[in-house]
């Protein structure tokens, strides 16, 4: 049997998704998603540019394949190249568990655990309405949330569901889909940082939230690469008494490794870091150096379930546990590709989840639960997911970049 | 005065190159080059998503634009990115030199030397045509060649002009045009691997070329990504008799930037490194712990002059030179602003030159010069590169991916 | 074209200057400062020494100029060497930018923020005073003060206006022109220090400032070079709830840069250095192993723009920003040259701001503006400051050593 | 009793020397030496600044008076202030030892050995102009010489006494001075400079030296910082089999320490280094990680002998060696001092030695003693040197800069 079809679809039902379909000789297909928030059309077009070598190749061959994509690629890793492959791999998984009648997860190893905890993405403009999200999450279940709040006087913050801007973005109908960053425009909107602001609110947020939900409900944050070192390292130290599950890329440690050993030296705030890492590569220093906690790594964005296998087997040796990115820019596809390794893994540590929208859902129907602040992959053969093509066509891709980020100054910063 | 128009071509006059085209409120106009050997389309698709935030903003702020691009990507890092914001930056820098009326290197610093040397591709499937090969290249003017030589044995080898794979591409003329591992198909060509043979080939060769040619002519070589760090270590020990100005890409460190601390402490056979390394961020341990000796980057794949010029200055103080990646695949455009950036830094070390066919030279009118084996950027203002969209309007497109590599066994390997 | 004078100026409106004038054949001129406070004469004898030697080079050919008179001097860096070399550098920056019609931050990369964040030297000798001294400067606009402040029962303390020694110098008019240490004497003052007075006082200091100004103002605070690693690291961590942007030269690193690695270990307060540092050699390990937040070098005694925009590109990748040394001590020119940098650089921090005094002021014409807290060096052709050398001539230059510092024992130690 | 007078001459029997003469209270005298090849009326003129603060002083207090000068100067370290420090620290100690009725040697300990053992300046500009330089020095009683040889095809090479440019120097009366590369010019000498010349070159030149005077003499070499780090640790390797006494400034370690690793790890070649760096901070990496066999700097660029002294005991710990440096650059006072030094320490290793002029040595009357190979300082009370001023008047200043060295394509190189 051999790869008859490789087809690269673009779609928009609520937000812009790009998923690749391969078709065995056989009749077989499989799913994979190269969804790169803000730029979907580039990496469809690295499919577009690969499809053709994939052809006639033994679809049972993944880790050949994965290596002739990778090696083959010559201009190895980057974001783009790494989503690619992570369609072709997880389409490849797919079709594999679907010709041994199992679910994915069960040919990664079977499940480690009974389900996969989960954490949302709890937000408040203020205390009240940040105590309505955190209920709302308790309510339906969560046992853990992140937690980010609005910076006072600066117009819109980062994660935060109410905050200004944020309103307008057509990708979000409400607080009930959380805070969706991108935007259907075609110019990013400019957003504003201070670092000197955060540092001055969110400890006392914390307090509060600590004070008010006592010390069983798991908190998260997220600093989306904002701090310098020094300033991590002091946040991580203020948090302390609040006992945060981690503190999530602190400073830009994808772009210096060695950023995190300032920070691991001065607090014991656990740290996680890779959401906009996409190789093991990446990866060598922080995990090596014991630096972080968690690796934030999305299937989707690194490589897709070959690469992420290998990836945690080295975290395991070094005692790194998986946080897996999972807000809604990774499809449906990516997030089941996502939860069948969180069943498999032993160092499975939490499972980022933010409902996709019920558009979307139409679109792209899956057999994955969730249940009491737990999701589970399901047991359909291969990875569970099936896509309406159809239904699909009908939603076109519209341009929707994340935002950029200044200083108060008109200084770039990394948003 | 702002950017008005960010104008995306794609053109093949004998090869694939991406050109983009920013042009001012007030009507200059300044090139760039994102050309990425067979992932031309993906590039040209990253230009086109970024082009429309291009717009309105002042071309004086070359760095702001740097930070906007690259921080603003979200997805940072990775070939298709910094190819993309190498082609604006370079675009800028020779918009800036047009309105300050200098050429880009003396807006860089200016000339920190008279010529740039140069090498050439020598290569042979056997002694006689490789003594063919380097005298031709003596003949131009060129004082430095890179020697490579074909596996007995081994149907294809890297580099190697008349090795059988070689001939049958169309993107090559004989050895006018050197060796061209681009072919215009639309799956890659397989090649094949030897290190074994490698290793018990290549020293010998060197000792006849030294034996022929004597201790003053300038020989580097490629590996080309092929060895493991222990064989490259003891290539590197072989080598020593013979003296060579460097061996390139030995050991693929792109991947793990430690395998090079292995090599390094075995052999002063001097390293170069970084043809598929596009950020200074992978180059942090290589050159914090001087594990190389020449930075072997492209100003096209590696962020453009802006990052380039950073680079080398971090490279500088741990004394490390530049060897700027230099073959067809750089347009003349990219070329142009690898020769700017050579003649203006302390640390230049050596430049690869590969002339373009006279087709693409047709397309592409250039400033700079080749006079008894050193380049000159020339000096008209800006980069000094004409393009002639109507003439490129005639070269379609044409996929041409770079071959892969597989070991005897069918192990898929780096190429 | 080529240099055909270069003549070097002391002059003292107000204070003493060291002035750089370079003379191109088409008659284009630029400026460079080589003022070093206290060692005035031998800046000026060494720019003497030099003079010759620059005649008829190129003016366009910065590097190789700057590498000229680096690598030509044989007898490396160094406070004297450093100094001279800036003003050269400065001056050929400052006649491309005219010969290009632009500013010279564009090119250097062109605007990278609205303005330059700044900072003013409040002190006092009692809360009271320490307290107006701060309103003033909040009043002038400033977001950002030095506090400085008397210690009980020593006669003088470093960086406090009203402290009995400071008012003694001839060289200050009142607190309108802040602390300068310098005074008009041949023989330097002798001070006393005693760090354990220091330490009893300080922190109390800032928990007042920090309860009458709140959690808004940013604060810093100048230990001079006069605590011993282990006492910094103590001072640090007393300090971390009062939220200081930087403690300063809080140790001798420039001695032993590993002094700072004993003070990293132990504080999140962030850490600046570099005022008497003059070559990125002495900030290899001070930034490679990231003890530091802050470079705070200065233009004028850092070998120029050429050389600070290296050493900053080697601080951004290890997460360094900006804080150049901008007192008086720097004249009109070197501050031009500070503000230049830091409005292209895109790791700037913060910029010390003295206003130069009136006299001063009159000799020396500047194009840049303070506005609300923020610098700018203003658009015109190259640094914009123009020199009135007939009105210098008349200000002759008047010894003025800075201060010696001893323990309350006699011991020497530094100032 | 106090310094009465500090009093600084200039003067240029043959070469140029910065002389320094204090004179106490009651009368007594001492000399330094602050001579700054090319740069001395730098050097005297920082003297000329400092000279009124030594007034007054006890003349007793060496350490107090240094750490006055040094803290004190604010602006730390650099050639030319550790020279003038040197030059007050030398005259102190000179005055203590006509005080204590000793010379200097037994102030600073006592005589460690019998005699200084001392190396000589011979090279060639072919086999038999070297062996007959070699020859020469044998016969006046070296055991040991270093040894520089002419680069075919290069113009003028550093250290060659009859190469071409060399003896077009006033400064020098043919071989008889040795190489001297300070020219009267003002404009410096551009000279050129070929690593591949030299690496095919040197190893058979001492090949042919081992061969020519067997296993027993004593060889040495200077590499003037002119070979990369990769460049110098090859050299090291193949320089092996003929036994050095040391490899002396191979790379220039004085920019960046590290460098010194990259050579430390590849050859057993002994290395020397120092000649350019003028204070302990700049030792610390290569001694505390025993980069280094010798230290090469001299009493007169390096602080006096309070600052060497302690250089030499941290030296001693880490088990380096000195190897001071001694041409005629440094003057009969420095030269005196350098002896005394070399007598009193333990970890003594060897001298350079290179005789003053007859012209210099009517100006400076020395106690010092050449015997045999080996010297000593004499036992006059003090450091044994006269200065008659008197003669010394007649002989004016003259500028003659050292040269400058660029590479084959003009590049500026270390000279």
């Amino acid at each position: 049997m051999a790869i008859e079809k490789a087809e690269v679809f673009v779609t928009s039902p609520g937000r812009n998704f790009v998923v690749l379909k391969i078709t065995t000789t056989d009749g077989v297909t499989g799913l994979g998603d190269a969804t790169l928030n803000g730029r979907e059309l580039v990496a469809a077009e690295y499919l577009k540019t690969i499809a053709p070598s994939l052809i006639g190749k033994d679809e049972d061959n993944i880790e050949d394949i994965w290596q002739y994509l990778y090696k083959g690629a010559y201009w190895k890793r980057g974001p783009v190249t790494m989503a690619a492959i992570s369609a072709v791999d997880v389409a490849l998984w797919d079709i594999k568990g679907k010709k041994a009648g199992m679910p994915v997860y069960k040919l990664l190893g079977g499940a480690s655990r009974k389900g996969i905890l989960t954490y949302a993405h709890a937000s408040g403009v203020d205390l009240p309405s940040l105590f309505d999200s955190i209920d709302m999450y308790r309510d339906l279940g969560f046992k853990a949330t992140r937690v980010q709040y609005a910076l006072p006087g600066i117009p819109s913050t980062y994660g935060v569901a109410g905050s200004a801007n944020a309103q307008k973005g057509e990708g979000e109908k409400g607080v009930r889909y959380d805070y969706e960053p991108a935007r259907r425009t075609t110019v990013p909107v400019e957003e504003v940082w201070d670092a000197r602001t955060y540092l001055n609110t969110l400890p006392g947020v914390f307090e509060e939230v600590r004070n008010k939900y006592g010390k069983d409900l798991i908190l998260l944050h997220d600093s989306h690469h904002r701090l310098r070192p020094i300033e991590a390292a002091r946040f991580g130290k203020l948090l302390e008494p609040y006992d945060l599950f981690w503190m999530e890329d602190t400073t830009p440690a994808e772009e210096n490794q060695q950023f995190l050993r300032i920070v691991r030296e001065h607090t014991t705030t656990p740290i996680a870091i890779g959401e906009i890492i996409n190789s093991w590569s990446d990866y060598i220093t922080l995990i090596e150096e014991q630096l972080i906690d968690y690796v934030r790594s999305a299937v989707t964005h690194t490589g897709g379930l070959t690469h992420m296998k290998k990836l945690m087997a080295f975290a395991e040796l070094f005692g790194v546990k998986s946080g897996f990115h999972g807000p809604t820019d990774v499809s449906p596809v990516g997030m089941a590709a996502n939860l069948h390794l969180d069943l498999a893994i032993p160092n499975f540590g939490i499972q980022e989840y933010m409902k996709h929208s019920d558009e979307t859902l139409e679109v792209f129907h899956t057999s994955y639960t969730f249940n009491d602040g737990y999701l589970h992959p399901g047991d359909k053969p291969g990875i569970g997911v099936e896509f309406d093509e159809k239904l699909a066509a009908k939603y076109q891709y519209q341009p929707a970049p994340l935002p950029v980020d200044r200083l108060l100054d008109g200084t770039m910063h990394e948003w």
